[in-house]
């Protein structure tokens, strides 16, 4: 078995907070619109935009603002004012300066990764948006790469192994989605990391087996990860 | 002198035609909004919002697009209608599908220049709309390395050479913009090329001086590079 020599870590919800910053500007969002049309209509209407927009916008807060915006336009039937509008812009400007705020442990755990390992962040989202956070997490002096993608699928794992000469056997990945940290990842032959966030945004929901689950390791929280290294190897099955 | 190894090309307006786009763009929305305000006014305001937005969007066309809305919503004394930001994000959808034009010969010098350099795309904007527009120009094989910006100063470009392992010397940087292909290049040790297009972005402009000028090369058209490499050199008074 070779050795793990690369850890990479997904960005939101996995080193600091993000879904809820999104759903609480859901909420506002919902609020502001409520005398157009009922907030659950208005929200089943929002999942719907955003689900058609992904291919077209990409994540991140930007696709997000102009999913919300299409959807306003869409429920108010035509009575939307433009300053119902402007406050739609202003949230979306408060999530791109928004604190970010890392979760619990995250940075003692990086800090004693980084001695025994290459440290990677791999996420996606707006580019400008995600340095900014990256920058404002004060993180960066423990990653050596980071890469932000527009997907996070087996192609672009395979790219960024192949960009940086690590083979998957080498690579740890430790995330907070299923889709997009852990299956492509291990589909890869690499190992991966699930750490489960109190919340996931519909789009990155997956169903798996209970026969899949024995190829990744799941852990509560990242504090559970540096005794698993790499003392505690037989965590990984595969 | 050290020898050039490496010659990468900006994307938008240096290998396929993109601020027209942007300028269609501008005057469709200018037409649908003639009804709230007159489009020089207008047009004053947009360039306004974008400004502010740059730093907050990054560049592209979701950016763009989020400063067209809030124009929209600024110029029309609130009697913005949902039909109108409807349209307005339809013209949006289309910047982001519009088919990929690559300006006159490009593919010609790819080809040439691709036998004895490595080639690079050095690109700036919306990570999901510069990979969608690179796989769509079908020149993609050409490029050993592809990178997407988020800014392209002295610090992005000195960050690229560096996880490439290239010496700002053995570097070429051509483009269409001073302000983001040639000043910072020039800056870093590296060497320029500047191929400028019909129309630059308010936002791209700066002023040099005839001394600067003398500091890179200015093509008339992309055909004219292969003729300057290598035998030319002295093209580079640097």
């Amino acid at each position: 078995m070779e050795r793990i020599r690369v850890i990479a870590f997904d960005a939101d919800d996995t080193l600091w907070v993000n879904e809820p910053i999104f759903r609480g500007v859901e909420a506002e969002f919902l609020a502001l619109l409520e005398k157009y049309a009922d907030p659950a209509t208005i929200r089943e209407r929002l999942v719907a935009v955003e689900r058609e927009n992904i291919g077209v916008f990409g994540y991140g807060v930007k696709g997000f603002l102009l999913s919300l915006i299409e959807t306003a336009a869409q429920v108010s039937q035509d009575r939307l004012s433009g300053a119902d509008i402007q406050k739609v812009i202003a949230l979306g400007k408060e999530m791109l300066a928004s604190p970010v705020e890392l979760l619990e442990g995250v940075e003692a755990v990086l800090e004693n990764l980084c001695r025994d390992y290459s440290l990677m962040i791999i996420t996606k989202g707006d580019l400008l948006d995600q340095e900014s956070k990256i920058a404002r997490s004060n993180l960066a002096p423990y990653f050596d790469k980071i890469e932000i993608l527009s997907e996070k699928d087996e192609d672009a794992y395979g790219r960024v192994l192949s960009t940086h000469g690590v083979a998957p056997g080498e690579f740890m990945m430790v995330g907070n989605s299923l889709r997009s940290d852990v299956l492509p990842v291990v589909n890869l032959g690499g190992h991966a990391v699930h750490v489960p966030f109190a919340t996931t945004w519909e789009h990155e929901q997956v169903a798996v087996s209970a026969m899949d689950q024995s190829l990744w390791l799941t852990l509560a929280n990242l504090g559970e990860l540096p005794p698993c290294l790499p003392q505690q190897r037989p965590c990984f099955a595969r």
